[in-house]
């Protein structure tokens, strides 16, 4: 039971888990493209193998670690989605050398000779695809950009596609926007496979990511893969940005109230940002969570309680605005839950998830991982 | 050497952990007030090595697992200072039986009444401490509230002391608001005391704490105690409000160059949220510092570089307000160090040191750890 467990520990509802990654799956399978699921957000073979339909399937790892500890659990086609650096290919190609696919992403001309050089010396050649950039957001080269073809050139043989991450499209405030970001997304992605093609590169992977876009997106043409990982928990920036509901997040933090600040209507709890993180990530929304949502129990949020501040290990707990809660509600030793804005950098606070199905009786305890 | 590691990573500079616990342990000596340093932000038995003078002291935890793991080596004198509920105090029991004296702290009559009732009913007294709210920044009881008395005679003879944290203590702008902090931190529990005293408790310890508080306090009369932490290794917070210097800074996170975006003048590198944590505790400064400020290789500033934004596992280096960087000066693979904000919150997201000694040479590796 959720009432026996010390606090602060991560509550996982693994119904909701289970029908969230069925939304995907289904919604991707119906436009008739491929689904790699992004591992980062829970780092957890029953969740990614809930992501997968139960069996290993093609995935997207953020850090080489997520790569080899999936590697090592049956996962053979791996795409690494970070910017690779010299420093970090021959511990890829030592995966290679093991029977791993493992593909690497690269937006420059600095990169791509650093591995076609390793590759010539080395004699592994680690796929790559160029990442474009279809938003202004981050990382990429631009479809049209005349280093595109340079860097194609460098590759040769070792080009195995293009990708994009529209991470623009987390800044939506309507299903208008998020069609937007998809679109751009697409356009941007499939205009740089044209250029490689017109210049004789194969280019046979065209790969979008993210979770708004993967289900706001109209249509997927000429795309072949898409990435997301958060929807797989959601979090209170999917519900800001209208991706999500609240009765749809999977993923919360079990906390237990410490004390009280009577005159100014503060409940105390032990989930500081060691439990929830700090990120802050619906600061901008027209409903500022703060760093989290209060949930009873059971998982149904209880008024317009949010976490307005976090210390290390204290959570305060206010009403939305700065309003005093009802303390008598709320005595010390109560558990509550918390839903996070951000279900990557709150999971990343913890090192396994207490599982749920809808109640609050504790049905399996699922390791998760950190670090590189 | 620093240029063999795997980045993300965190460096640590033995030489400044050293100055800069030693600058604390020498003020307050001179003030005849006793140290009791808080392992929250190092978690590490190296660094609190130093900070005790090299052999174990009392000691200041804010959760029940550094007080178990700093027990299982030698630690005997323990305060827990996260008010405590009913559903650890089993597992705090545990540590007074196998010999630990563990403090424990509250601040309300509910939770005085649990204590009472475990001691009672499990014959193992827990020494407790009252907390008090100097500031009304967080928790405690307010100096003259009726509460206080009432919560002392529950204690009854299972009160140690009182303690306070001048959580306010980190908006100072000037050295005359630390000084004013300081001083209504240690008005607030020496009253307190007082009030405790005259109702017939003994009351010994007085316990103040903050790493701005005690390195600025003027007076400590009436005091027997200070708790501090992030002073072991600083970080830009302490910068921004003049409690430490720059070349103070003994936490940094080393990060890869791994890519660019021409256009905008960014730096991209593997050292993301994961690395660096999401804190923005200098945004409300007179200057913003972003996620942390970039320094190369041996740990000096460049110019006005700082991570303007981490997504989980990228940073984007930009000039302070935003300027184009010089990114020649930035190829794919160079390596950067990059000072964090809050040390507390960076260091929870790693599991060891890479220590050096004012160079680029590591000497040794530090465990750290985590969770609860």
């Amino acid at each position: 039971m959720l009432q026996d467990l010390e606090t602060p520990v991560l509550v996982l509802d693994r119904a909701r888990v289970e029908r969230n990654c069925a939304r995907m799956r289904e919604r991707l399978a119906a436009a008739g493209v491929a689904l790699r699921p992004h591992v980062k957000t829970a780092k957890s073979i029953e969740v990614v193998n809930i992501a997968c339909g139960g069996k290993p399937a093609p995935i997207t790892a953020s850090t080489l670690k997520e790569a080899e500890w999936f590697f090592e659990r049956g996962f053979t086609d791996i795409l690494y989605a970070v910017g690779i650096v010299p420093g970090k290919l021959a511990r890829a190609a030592a995966l290679m050398r093991r029977g791993c696919t493992l593909s690497v992403i690269l937006d420059g001309v600095q990169a791509a000779r650093a591995l076609a050089d390793f590759t010539a010396r080395e004699g592994v050649a680690l796929p790559a695809l160029i990442e474009i950039d279809s938003d202004g957001n981050r990382a990429g080269v631009k479809p049209e950009a005349p280093e595109l073809l340079e860097i194609g050139a460098i590759l040769g043989p070792g080009l195995r596609g293009v990708m994009t991450h529209a991470g623009n499209s987390y800044t939506s405030r309507s299903e208008a926007d998020l069609r937007m970001w998809a679109k751009r997304e697409r356009e941007g992605v499939v205009r740089a496979a044209q250029r490689l093609r017109a210049a004789g590169h194969a280019c046979p992977v065209v790969s979008v990511g993210s979770t708004p876009t993967a289900l706001f997106g109209e249509s997927f043409e000429g795309v072949n893969e898409v990435r997301a990982g958060v929807y797989m928990f959601f979090d209170l920036v999917m519900v800001g940005i209208g991706v999500a509901r609240v009765d749809e997040l999977a993923l919360s933090v079990l906390a237990t109230v410490i004390g009280h600040q009577p005159e100014k209507g503060w409940i105390l709890t032990d989930a500081g940002w060691t439990a929830m993180s700090r990120d802050r990530g619906t600061a901008k929304h027209p409903v500022d969570q703060g760093f989290g949502l209060v949930a009873d129990l059971e998982g149904r949020p209880i008024g317009d309680l949010i976490v307005v501040e976090t210390n290390q290990e204290h959570g305060i707990i206010a009403r939305r605005g700065g309003g005093p809660a009802d303390l008598g509600d709320f005595p010390v030793g109560r558990q509550l839950r918390i839903f996070p804005n951000h279900a990557c950098a709150t999971g990343a606070q913890h090192t396994s998830y207490n599982v749920v199905n809808g109640g609050t009786s504790v049905e399996a305890r699922w390791e998760r991982f950190n670090g590189w």
